[in-house]
């Protein structure tokens, strides 16, 4: 038994508990290839730092890459030192359902790393199904490792800056290790815990407003799963905030100009109805925005919490916010330490598999707001793959929001930059190459172009409002072509709901990869 | 005044109404071009039936094609005498979200029709929201049309087959004409209403098993809004049942099998769980199987009730089923008017709103079924759009069902002919031109081939399974080639996450509509 820190006494409240505490080396063995195995952790807070990192010096210093592959399941992203580390030692073979770095990216996309993205709302239940065990044995994830910032008289896990799927996976763990995390404060009384169930035993989410509670504040855990108690001192790997440009903040405007309009013509009540907001400088820029806004005693129901929400919280006009996970840079969490008494009733992090409830978020009519990589004159959305194929981070909870919200709101640049040309790429293309949300579920697409209302409109009236409002002036005319001569053709084959030229549909792509620019001569 | 039959007041059994009684000619000045209607009905049951013809009769007896346009609104598709002669005569603008016709679909392809489908659960919601009235003055639908069994005391309408959007189109309309059908018997008792409401002040729909009731049996109806009362004496136009085939029966085997390996793997319980069945002859395959299958006290949560239910339901292996219309052939529904007493307290009609509702479905925990136009390998559905241009009849409820339901399963069969090839026309194709269902919502593809289970799996890996287990055997090597050739050139580009040649994607689809078959000799 190694010897337990008074910091480490404070926090697990429960005696029997501190047997079992170790060093992270010293689990090694509890780990060997091919295992399938469940972190805790939500966009790069609150996954474990210790042991990863223990076994990725093990694998370094042993020279096995590729020889301790792991299944690999967290909630959503984790720091970059532990699961991207992890892709850079071929350490990874199956992973699910997100994931951010740049390793773990060039693996899944040179087909190393089989990832397989889902809604976030989803992930946890389909593994609570077995649907990502169902060729094992008994269908349980072998270890799980958690990182607590406390450990109740129960035994019970309090999480950290996020909770995101660690209920399930406690549940469908074999064995349970958990890190104690000294180095931060302990997040007591901020979370909003449900345990995972299945069909047909399920009940409703007796969520009504951004604030209600209907779980513990805790994590309950059979305590013979626990392996071992680690003790970390290490903080969540968070990066600066990301901020706001001319463009973002010019989408931003539009943004605010068009929920004015709808508060004024009685389809949004004055403080708005609960808003989800993307990660990402847009995001950023809206928030902010907001912050400045007249809108008042606004709500947010959401996934995860950047900087902004720290402002806007500061500015008195959120009420209250409800998410999974908060993502604030080093010197936000400093900030948010310091004044952890002003924040700490107004905000609650529940799971994802509520957080991100197609049942809450329809319930309570969010406005949801995300970045796509590209969007298609009739609206479809590409979230995920560059160019039809290369994965970026994965769908998180972006389709969760966008099917369910009462206004769902896409927001990008009009174009951004390839390699030869700084508006070599058009985010608003004929087609999208790949469809992570359909025209059946957005409502908005805004750039800092302007913004077009789709709403109840046909493909070809969208199309026109979409290439008017929101196409980047360098691609406008091209767009507008394509679109004519479609529309004259297919109306002509008596196919022209929804026009397109499928032989030429991609043609802006395809010169993007040839000629790095998707500016073309001719259709 | 008209005179009022008896049958008419035995219906009607609130006396004042009755001084509203007119012939369905008398209600013409009503209506004026560029109104915005809405009518009950739901897959071609319960929808008004006298006024739409008169108004037909009107149009075409005067010459006034294309100078008295409406845009309709109406939960889903019509009988054809209605909606589709009213395409024909170019009587129709705007229509949302769902129809079936020749004529309305040649208006819709043509260009003269600007036709939005969209999920049948959000339909109503966006309709209350105001979006597909947002340039209106008042936001209001100018005259609703429903169609109803009995009127109660209060004046509450009692619809017939079907309920769909027809609550909240009241609660939109202006003024409403009830068309009393003494043709059918009154189905009062069989629904369970809801009426819609907007956030802030939504509730959860208390439903926890397929056979709650959270409802009334009636609509409630502002009385000062009904403008007429209408005697019917048509039935609703529904054809023969679609029968079963060799490959719908195949695609049957396969699906009851793959369900039995569930349930002894305890993924899922021995009666199943709540089953969606979408239209066609495919569904009725499958449902015409279940009630030949081991499973017993199995429930239903679907949308649409066909024939086979009503073998399922005398089969005894069907509990109970939950939908918000019963589509009848002429022989099931005398089966049904004449086995009443039995078939009574086994089924119930919600709103579509409810009967489709993301947050039932989800606590349910559905097995959902649907027939694509096509699937692609990496298990994205198109459900709408002939080559990705040409619409049929609209989305439906199929995505509200598989983007939710706990097993999201597509049948269809191989291959189709095209008018040169008998299997000119492959279902499972390298990228399907129209994506309504992404990969992220696919469990399960089944063809008369086989099998896919592609739960968990990484885009790379579904495709094999798919290509291998659904595949037409005379396209099965053309798309190993496209896979192969994608993936090798993807992954040495480093992004073969999900591979695809941009250039050749819809190569089989540009030879289809060139040369009347999908068979290709190279890529």
């Amino acid at each position: 038994m190694a010897s337990v820190s008074a910091a480490l006494k404070s926090r697990v409240r429960r005696p029997q508990l501190l047997n079992k505490v170790m060093k992270a080396e010293e689990t090694l063995p509890f780990f060997e290839n091919g295992q399938y195995l469940g972190w805790s952790g939500f966009t790069g807070v609150g996954y474990p730092k210790m042991i990863p990192t223990a076994l990725a010096d093990h694998v370094e210093s042993n020279n096995l890459q590729g020889k301790m592959k792991f299944n690999l399941f967290v909630g959503a992203s984790t720091g970059a030192e532990t699961e991207d580390r992890w892709a850079g030692l071929d350490m990874i073979d199956r992973r699910s359902p997100h994931q951010v770095g740049r390793n773990i990216k060039k693996g899944i996309n040179e087909g190393r790393i089989r990832f397989a993205d889902k809604h976030l709302s989803m992930f946890p239940q389909d593994l609570m199904y077995g649907y990502y065990t169902k060729d094992k044995a008994n269908g349980k994830l072998d270890v799980v490792i958690v990182e607590a910032t406390a450990i109740t008289e129960a035994g019970e896990i309090v999480p950290g800056a996020s909770v995101g799927a660690t209920p399930e996976l406690i549940q469908m763990a074999d064995k349970v290790i958990i890190e104690v995390n000294t180095r931060i404060p302990s997040f007591e009384g901020l979370h909003d815990i449900t345990m995972g169930s299945n069909p047909p035993h399920r009940k409703p989410y007796l969520v009504m407003n951004t604030q209600d509670r209907i779980g513990t504040t805790s994590i309950p855990i059979d305590q013979e799963k626990i392996i071992a108690i680690v003790e970390s001192d290490r903080p969540d790997n968070t990066g600066p905030n990301t901020p706001a440009d001319a463009n973002s903040e010019a989408i931003a405007n539009h943004l605010i100009e068009f929920l004015s309009h709808e508060v004024k013509q009685g389809r949004l009540p004055e403080n708005l109805l609960p808003l989800q907001s993307g990660i990402g400088n847009i995001a950023n820029a809206v928030i902010g925005g907001l912050a400045k806004s007249p809108f008042k005693d606004v709500t947010v129901f959401t996934e995860v919490l950047q900087d902004t929400f720290l402002e806007f919280f500061d500015s008195d006009k959120l009420a209250f916010a409800s998410a999974t996970s908060i993502r604030f840079s080093p010197d936000g969490f400093d900030h948010f330490y310091k004044n952890w008494e002003k924040y700490k009733d107004r905000l609650l992090l529940r799971t994802q598999q509520v957080s991100n409830a197609p049942e809450i978020i329809r319930r309570l009519g969010c406005i949801a707001m995300n970045t796509p990589v590209e969007v298609d004159m009739y609206a479809h959305a590409n979230s995920t793959l560059v160019c039809g194929s290369g994965m970026l981070n994965g769908l998180g909870g972006s389709a969760d929001f966008l099917r369910n919200s009462k206004l769902s709101i896409m927001h990008t640049p009009s174009a951004r930059a390839s390699k030869k040309d700084p508006t070599g790429v058009s985010c608003i293309v004929p087609m999208a190459t790949h469809v992570d949300q359909t025209e059946h579920d957005l409502d908005v697409i805004v750039t800092e172009q302007g913004l077009a209302d789709v709403r109840g409109l046909c493909p070809r009236d969208r199309a026109q409002v979409i290439i008017d409002n929101c196409a980047h002036p360098d691609y406008k005319p091209m767009l507008q072509d394509y679109f004519d001569f479609a529309t004259k053709k297919c109306l002509a084959a008596g196919r022209g709901h929804e026009p397109h030229m499928l032989d030429k549909a991609f043609k802006m792509h395809t010169n993007l990869l040839e000629n790095g620019t998707m500016k073309i001569d001719s259709w």
